[in-house]
């Protein structure tokens, strides 16, 4: 029950933020230049949009799956899971300024790209200090890890949290290649296992 | 479990882009316009505000439909399904370009026009491809289809994504075209049964 | 099944819509005007909140005992809760209109109140067809009401459609006369059982 | 099913709620200032958002403990949980306000500080209501306290309820005061059990 709960709310949370990132698409109505031209200069925000849905979706999915897991609910857990949900409720500012500022002055583009992969790699952190909560006591698991699956799942986490590091200092020589790391990373965590085989091996099962 | 909560984050996303429809109907607030004039000025805004309401809850009513005959989640299908509400979301977005452009210049109107069905085209595919999707590989389904259940489902399909091109298309001669093709496909699909003939009637049995 | 998301689905958009109410609370920010003459100016928007907020809230309850006597689900159900949902969602729009105009221009709060009552007149419509349904074919519900359980039942949904009627009328000649109707039959609505005296009762049982 | 339909409904206004708290860190775009100025700007946001958001998600949490200790769910209890939800959803409009003036005008940011203090007392004060209605009737409950489990609990909830109106005169000193107050008490409420003892321990058990 605690745990349905979690993942209700947790849900409702994240349809929410990705529902909001469509906020950023809106173009300033007639005026002085045609929609055309209003829709050019909007392409960051289209770019943006799709990397930021996919990545609240993709990070939504692995939510799942890293709950689908859990046994047990505490206080720890509820607090760290507000941690990540904190960070992504942040996507849409981050996405929207990114937006914003993708195509402005140069040191306002790389400062922009660094507070989006700052976002996500706080969202990326939260993920990781759930998952090791989760294995370091086993009656917190259905399905307690050996050592053997806990390395490459632990290895995976230390991945994405040094690959964002990167995105974030790759942000002061070029907005885009942060952008395009992120978007990289959200395509492997779209078609590569990330959280834990067994429960997915056990969704699978179950359907 | 998977599917159970890819329905709940699926229906939390439907749910706010529905409600989120409604902030385009805003006037300006006590002005050099009376109150009348505002409303009077924005009667776009109502019509594409109940078109797009109904075509957001028919789909949602068709999602439920579909995903009630499917038994088995996968990646695949997680990622059809986040394609698919990525256009929902952009829906609000789509509508209130519409709705700001209809009485405005030519080409704008027309450009607007063509997005918002391109958006909903965007919807129609990705519901084809999640239908196409379910029927490949029989377990993926609680019934089944039939070779003879199939093909009327994918005609059907095949002809609300066509009838979305003739919209865009439609859009360039004239955007009240496109606005009277959705509205009536919206109408279409909400009296005639699209998705899944098996699981409707399951459904009805079940109530 | 069907319920279960048709529920799932109106309990977001209800959700989402009560929440929007508090966006038009919202003061300009620092500037010529001192914080506490900004929320001054701004108390219709505050009274506004109260009364929406309850009613809201109110017609989710009622929602909820409606849907918890109905046992089939069928495709004009599911357009006569998207019809009431329509109106729901569009009760944001209508409270910050009236906010806005209440102490403007005479007209122009006329037309605002007017505007106000005939939202919640369309909910109410709305809610008696969803009602007026539900009890035209006794396989609908799981515990068909009597001629005599039904009559009262009409009755005041009857009286609530005229009521409403009567504050859209009253609107011309007082806003805040409009205002006081839909309070007071907030506060009727929240202290009687409108919907279904056997659904309730079985509630209570249930707990 | 009437109490899984209002935490299925209240965890959907927390969740929106919590996630229009971001909305507010939006920064204003390329302009005359630089991002990075803009940014340093809008710190009190990034403050405000950290607090407020811990104290949203913390307020679901013991929503969802006090809950589960609730067996039968009345008229009265959905009034007082929908006053404890409008005080909820006014959060995201006092932490907004709070932000715009902490670094304004003094008696602006001191109306600020109490106005924010004042709904999370509201929000307090309805939890108590809450608690103490279910209380009043051991059948309401699942495992009926005894006066050992109560005294203690409505102590903790004075105790929260003394210390929001000390934030709310402190803030006439100092709103920095009352925000480092408020600060403190979602720590506090985020360390310690609050709700009940009782279903604290159940849950611990269920998992």
């Amino acid at each position: 029950m605690t745990k349905a709960r979690l993942e209700a709310f947790s849900d409702g949370v994240f349809a929410v933020a990705i529902t909001l990132l469509a906020l950023d698409l809106a173009v300033g109505g007639p005026g002085a230049k045609s929609l055309a031209d209003q829709l050019g200069d909007k392409w960051p925000s289209y770019v943006a949009y799709v990397v930021s849905f996919f990545i609240v979706g993709i990070t939504w999915v692995n939510h799942h799956s890293l709950f689908g897991a859990i046994a047990v609910v505490d206080r720890a857990l509820l607090f760290l899971n507000l941690l990540l949900l904190m960070f992504i409720v942040a996507i849409p500012f981050g996405t929207a300024t990114l937006a914003a500022y993708l195509t402005a002055d140069k040191s306002d583009a790389h400062l922009a790209a660094a507070l989006y992969a700052a976002i996500l790699e706080g969202a990326g952190i939260s993920f990781t200090l759930i998952f090791t909560w989760s294995v370091r006591d086993p009656r917190r698991r259905h399905h307690p890890l050996t050592r053997e699956d806990v390395r490459p799942a632990v290895l995976r986490f230390g991945l994405g949290a040094i690959l964002y590091l990167v995105a974030i200092a790759v942000a002061f020589v070029s907005p885009w290649a942060t952008l395009a790391i992120v978007a990289a990373m959200a395509l492997y965590y779209l078609f590569e296992q990330v959280t834990d085989p067994l429960a997915s091996a056990a969704q699978l099962r179950r359907g």
